[in-house]
């Protein structure tokens, strides 16, 4: 297992997780199945410009007249990935978490409540007085990295778990970086990264990393 | 009501809030009342110096035999501050919330779990084989101003609630600043902080700062 960068002696530990594909489902691909719309399971495979991309998907939700409350109710009906709400409780035991995400605030909250609303660390949606999606607001270029530079910043060690492309630069970024449900291109081509197919193994992965670790040894069993 | 800076349009807002004092008590003071030992209610006003004070309640402890354990179980004992839990449901399901405190996770985390683990930026302590504690960490300097100041680089509206001296650096560095259950000394030479005295106050004050944001607007009645 090669780690990027060792943790500095005595700093805490901080989990920086995603949220789409870790704890929950893709959203817009659980939106296309379950309006039956195909056409929102457009991905960045398909669109490479995210800008563009989000600019298709809010003319899809528009033409077919979707209002951001039709669509919370879609989201809302969704449950968390098996066994996301026992790992959450497990790991809020123990270190403080964030959750970083390129979804919006106004899709994922209806969410959150089932996962114990964790911080949640991620975009705005541009709605008008009508409930039309409008457009989107980033809250920061790279968001996902920058946070965990600041956190690192703060004087935190920053583990950093997530599944897919737009996970690999806060990976890097992080103290420790471990992969979680990756499809298997990124697998084979990110081998720095150890590679969790479970919680469990992710859960085994985390006490490797802890088991030096004050703040957490004198609280819990590891 | 003055605000120090204005939050850039668009931008989520984030919470930031203290510990002991805002949603739990003054957990020195209660290891004091809890043991009998009046020496442990020292603050910053008698020691002005916070590391000699640290090595000060350090060595009253050693002296009195008292191991992490035992502390732990007093901690263990004590209850979130009336109204605490209920205001804390409120506050996460509308912003995501960190809590900034300069407490240590061995002595926080029992009190964690009844306010629903939410994410804890604190410190570190020492604690050797036998379970005494021989000293601390700290995360970084002046760390409650410096994760606002990170927070708000990542493109958040960072809302910062404090009660006492060590909240004011915070307080400054945030877009807005509140002060909850100030002592009168606070509240009357920083009068450029609204200053609340229950957890209704604040919501009111937090409602007010709301009333524009898109994200909070679509999920929830202010």
């Amino acid at each position: 297992m090669i780690h990027c960068r060792k943790r500095q002696d005595h700093s805490p530990f901080l989990a920086a997780m995603d949220l789409e594909g870790c704890l929950i489902p893709e959203i817009w691909i659980a939106l296309a199945q379950k309006t039956g719309i195909s056409e929102l399971k457009l991905t960045t495979r398909d669109i490479q410009n995210y800008d563009e991309l989000m600019q298709k998907r809010i003319s899809i939700l528009n033409k077919h007249c979707l209002l951001l409350r039709d669509i919370q109710e879609v989201i809302r009906s969704l449950e968390p990935l098996e066994g996301a709400i026992e790992f959450l409780k497990w790991i809020r035991q123990r270190v403080p978490l964030v959750i970083l995400s390129d979804t919006f605030y106004q899709f994922s909250m209806p969410l959150m409540e089932k996962l114990g609303f964790p911080s949640l660390f991620c975009h705005t949606l541009k709605v008008n007085s009508n409930g039309q999606i409008e457009g989107y607001h980033s809250r920061c270029m790279d968001s996902k990295a920058e946070a965990v530079k600041g956190l690192k910043q703060n004087g935190f060690s920053v583990i950093s778990i997530g599944d897919s492309h737009n996970d690999l630069r806060m990976l890097r970024a992080a103290n420790y970086g471990i992969l979680l449900h990756p499809p298997p291109s990124i697998e084979e081509n990110f081998r720095d990264f150890p590679s969790c197919h479970s919680y469990e193994e992710l859960q085994k992965e985390l006490r490797e990393i802890w088991k030096e670790s004050p703040s957490i040894k004198n609280l819990f069993p590891l």
